[in-house]
């Protein structure tokens, strides 16, 4: 294939369910000329409370699936897979781009932290696993990162419960503590990454939990910009052009329960998504 | 197989993760003798967001697994496969008894119920299948059934946030509409059903919600009576007996994370699990 054909092809996307729709909006704003194929693999979600073995076994069937449609690089916008399944994915489909969401948030933490105290909450696993600890203290040594699993969040997303009193009382009941002093001369972090896709639809509550002074970044951005990187590195780009050619498509592929992916999924991407338009895959 | 020797066969209890465990608690009271083989499949949970097509599947897998082990009857504590996969489950093993938890939970609620209006809490799925709103006005035509999913609650169980304000607050979020009278007329529910095995874990918020002039009925202690019946009425039951044998065995079986199923099961089964009791299995 030629490197023209191949700038044609679509990206990738690729989470356990409708989180990562959060993910593609920031990409299609990032690159507005590309087009788009994600893949929920909402059968088998929450990954978040797998075990590591299971999560890279799913992620791996769920690249395979991307790839064979002929996708030029691929996102991992979930982060519970981000953290687990990324090397084993890279080594699988090589030399694909394949990029996660973990590397740039953690990037992003650390150019908003001025004291190096940072906070993480996400999934279970993604806690468990440690991979943002380890992206943080890579970028900063000595770095201090306070980590929380926050599962109910990701239910009140699903639910659409991001704002009222249940909601306002889960944010106290995770993150007061999260940033709490234990004894003198501890620092409270003085930024918090949003290490779920499913936290951002939670953000004006957080930010009342954690007040004003706090950094709160996730990893769509900088996610987004990382892909445009690597994308040009490999003159694989699809840039707005003369030819005028506009807003790229949009293709959705799901697991199982497509009309409930496109119900949840339009909180998530910020547009409605039509039942039509989601493709059931089993996979 | 002789009568005698079936008899002392486990009965395998089956559950998408860890709530069937307040099922099988109240089995091994109404029947202390019998052994007890439990499946908890949780690589694939939960069945509550999951296409009826998708619960079918994962149901016959972990059966066939539980009567591949020998088991003398099946109890499928998960109300939603019991909703989705009761039949298939029933043609492909015939003649093993096989006991879901809806029908003796809407056999507790009509029974409990004066005005014939009952209110039902469960998973989307459970809910959206419509089968205790089925049982109920099988059992008793005319009644009046309101039945509302309840997701947040299944994360707040799994969680251990059984009080407190979260889950308070969820209770009155999603109950007081549920009881609501619309319009002139209209009649509340007198009865409550809980509709997945994680909610006996909330009673207590529950209870505070509705008030006390409501009957609130869960399968458990019903499904536990049926199980008796099927086995008397097929000579398969064990009954403690002169030769002195006392409680029976548990054993555990996992589809991932024993770790967490033993740490969260715990919970819901009244006594510790043991991360050594629970043997992982790859269906």
């Amino acid at each position: 294939m030629s490197a023209h054909d191949q700038r044609a092809q679509p990206i990738g996307v690729f989470d356990s369910g409708v989180g990562g729709l959060t993910v593609l909006r920031a990409l299609q704003l990032e690159l507005p000329a590309e087009d788009f194929l994600y893949l929920g693999d909402t059968a088998r979600l929450p990954y978040g409370t797998k075990s590591p073995q299971t999560v890279v076994r799913y992620a791996l069937a769920a690249a395979d699936v991307l790839v064979r449609r002929g996708v030029k690089a691929l996102v991992v916008a979930c982060n519970t897979a981000s953290a687990a399944a990324l090397p084993a994915m890279r080594e699988r489909h090589a030399p694909l781009p394949i990029i996660g969401v973990v590397e740039p948030g953690a990037q992003a933490a650390v150019a908003a932290s001025r004291s190096g105290h940072i906070a993480v909450i996400g999934t279970e696993a993604t806690v468990r696993g440690g991979a943002y600890q380890a992206a943080i203290t890579r970028l900063r040594p000595g770095a201090v990162v306070r980590a929380m699993a926050c599962q109910v969040f990701v239910a009140l997303a699903e639910e659409g419960w991001i704002d009222g009193a249940v909601a306002r009382d889960a944010a106290q009941r995770y993150l007061v503590p999260l940033f709490a002093l234990n004894g003198k001369g501890d620092i409270a972090s003085d930024t918090l990454v949003l290490g779920c896709t499913h936290f951002p639809l939670l953000l004006p509550i957080i930010r009342q939990s954690v007040g004003t002074a706090v950094n709160i970044v996730d990893s769509a951005a900088t996610t987004a910009r990382a892909v445009r990187e690597r994308l040009e590195a490999q003159a694989l780009l699809r840039e707005p052009g003369p030819s005028g050619r506009g807003i790229g498509s949009l293709r959705f592929l799901a697991t199982d329960g497509v009309a409930r992916f496109a119900a949840i999924g339009g909180g998530f991407l910020g547009v409605a998504i039509a039942p039509g338009e989601v493709e059931l895959l089993d996979i």
